[in-house]
């Protein structure tokens, strides 16, 4: 049955490739000091940070820049952000880039007046904000995380080597607004844009697969699926397809912005699998959940068959006549690993820098959920990584 | 290729069977003096009334009743609503029932405190308020319309038998929260819980059916029809199950909320010939719709073969192989007039109540829209009222 929820999204979104038009007017309604955030550079040398620079300077905005935020934000990185916006006495943060810009501007926008550690205090101890929270913008350089239009943050902690993500419950924490031009997306190496596909696909699996109950976002879910099984191997072949590379950008926002997480229960352990190998290696994120998938959904098979014949005939057009559901939903999963070897994802965990000798830690790290179809056991978890290798 | 779009839906939704509870703090955020609208009286004797009234009671409010709102909803009763919510200096708007009461509100919203003719200046010029416009919360009682997330309302002139829609830009006019409790949709007479599955379905039908381009609305909206098909056929058998009960009231608000829009363009051709029987006939709107649509379809699937295929093969699961598109594209409409009447819809225009002679009127009052794969004369909009005598 559709349980009971509640679902309230006020991200204001600005789609197409005019969309940095609406910037301005939007920076009107915001206070005059402005932290800039933004990753590596890639912006400097697309002409993107020249353009965000004007609107700043035609707008009146006195700007303090936190540059150089790494793929997976560090919590020394959010330290030092909380400093600059805090001397800054910022009234607005613009994060510039991809999903790790976008979820290091939110857990900043939690933590420059929070007065307990912020580490502890959200991804420890997963707690809601009590201080004032900053507003937050973006301008999407790279689809993935879906980070645009929802509530989610993940900080690594290189210390601990511990990457955790935190969904608030606080919907303050979402932008205010997200400029989403799919031209922006176009100068991401290949790499990294079939990572970023992936990880939007697996954000889908992760809410499809749990839960017996007849759903409406289930159904939906298999049409976002579908659009981007579709698109990616369109851009596969053509990253300079405007029509697939906004399809995908369109899919990544919905993919991630509750919606589909509607009335049902939801899975995630493939990204806590995928999280314990970025915090040993720093992989980039949408790789180590592909590195790890293939052998995490055949082992849980078994216990949601129906679930996966359903996947494989609705998703991957698998004909089931004269099958047993058994062997539909093996077929749909052989399907989506012909699909992901297709786009050149990274398949097993070795090539992201893991040995045999890290599995014990790395099965340490894991944080266990139980909303999959199996709740996995510390064993199982080592099993899972062993076949990853 | 997706358009620019902007998105923007800040209705807050508080889904099932125990939604009710957040009235109270949602009405908190409002002034003292509340309007509420409702329809025909059957809150009243369901018992939704009464509870409702206790919660405004406790709120401490001071409550002016708008009460029979008709299912198409006058002009002369908005010009009676927004006397009443004058004199009582409402700050509220409280709508509780279905997508007429929905609708009425919204158009008392913007009219209150309007100083031109509000049937001018919103239904005839189309424009958007410049007055200060009530905000509007709603309780639905009834599935179909969509109107508890966005920010349409139509209005039907008695004086000119014009029944006219206007989907207004400003955000603001949509509700500020609405309360979908699906056992509210349960005390329905099997008409109008089937006139709104249809209405929902169109909905639906008229953003999918236009536009070439490849585009995630569509794939988004493929898997709201077969949330809604499946729902449908076992709701029409046990309209007391609740899974399929509040799938469509789910599917309802996510089929007209903007979001399966973006990007594209959409027809609502069904809806201004339906509309144009319904200013006629006083019929139930989903009615109206379904009573027009295979004769529409059928006169337009040559223009648009490629999405009719696509719709029988993704929407209706119709084999392709070795068939013509457009041999598929006739099996996937006859599937949904056989599911159609499975439902027990009205399949044509006289059981409403339209004979030959009324042909020319309801031809001359009809709207055309241009959206669609063929834009109709005014012969094809006859023939297809004849069609569907």
């Amino acid at each position: 049955m559709l349980g009971n929820f509640k679902y309230s999204n006020h991200t204001k979104l600005y789609f197409g490739d005019n969309s940095l038009a609406y910037l301005h007017g939007e920076l009107e309604k915001y206070g005059k000091n402005v932290a800039l955030v933004y990753g590596g550079g890639s912006i400097k040398k697309n002409g993107i940070y020249d353009d965000i620079c004007k609107i700043l300077n035609d707008s009146g905005k006195n700007v303090a820049e936190i540059g150089g935020v790494m793929p997976n934000p560090t919590l020394a990185k959010l330290r030092e952000g909380i400093k600059i916006a805090r001397e800054h006495n910022a009234d607005f943060i613009l994060a510039v880039g991809g999903g790790s810009v976008c979820d290091y501007s939110k857990a900043l926008a939690v933590s420059v007046y929070c007065e307990e550690d912020p580490w502890e205090k959200y991804f420890i101890r997963f707690e809601e904000p009590e201080c004032k929270i900053i507003p937050v913008g973006c301008v999407l350089t790279m689809a993935g995380t879906g980070s645009e239009m929802n509530a989610g943050s993940v900080i690594t902690n290189q210390q601990t080597k511990q990457k955790i993500g935190h969904v608030f419950s606080d919907e303050h924490i979402m932008p205010r607004f997200s400029i989403l031009n799919p031209l922006y997306t176009m100068t991401l190496p290949h790499y990294q844009m079939v990572s970023g596909i992936y990880d939007i696909f697996n954000h889908i699996c992760e809410q499809y697969f749990s839960g017996e109950d007849d759903n409406t976002s289930d159904w939906i879910a298999e049409g976002l699926m579908r659009s981007l099984i579709h698109s990616s191997l369109i851009a596969n072949k053509n990253p300079q397809n405007y029509e697939a590379r906004s399809n995908i950008m369109w899919t990544a926002t919905w993919a991630l912005n509750t919606l589909i997480a509607c009335g049902k229960s939801t899975d995630w352990m493939v990204h806590m699998l995928g999280q314990a190998v970025g915090g040993m290696t720093n992989a980039t994120h949408g790789m180590t959940l592909s590195a790890v998938s293939m052998a995490y959904y055949r082992h849980i098979l078994p216990f949601g068959v129906k679930k996966f014949a359903r996947f494989a005939v609705n998703v991957w057009g698998v004909n089931p006549d004269g099958k047993t559901d058994m062997q539909t939903a093996g077929e749909g999963l052989s399907m989506m690993e012909k699909w992901m070897r297709e786009l050149g994802l990274v398949m097993n965990i070795s090539e992201l820098g893991v040995s045999e000798d890290m599995l014990k830690s790395l099965t340490d790290v894991t944080l266990i959920m139980d909303g999959g179809y199996k709740k996995l056991d510390r064993d199982e978890i080592t099993e899972i990584f062993r076949e990853s290798l």
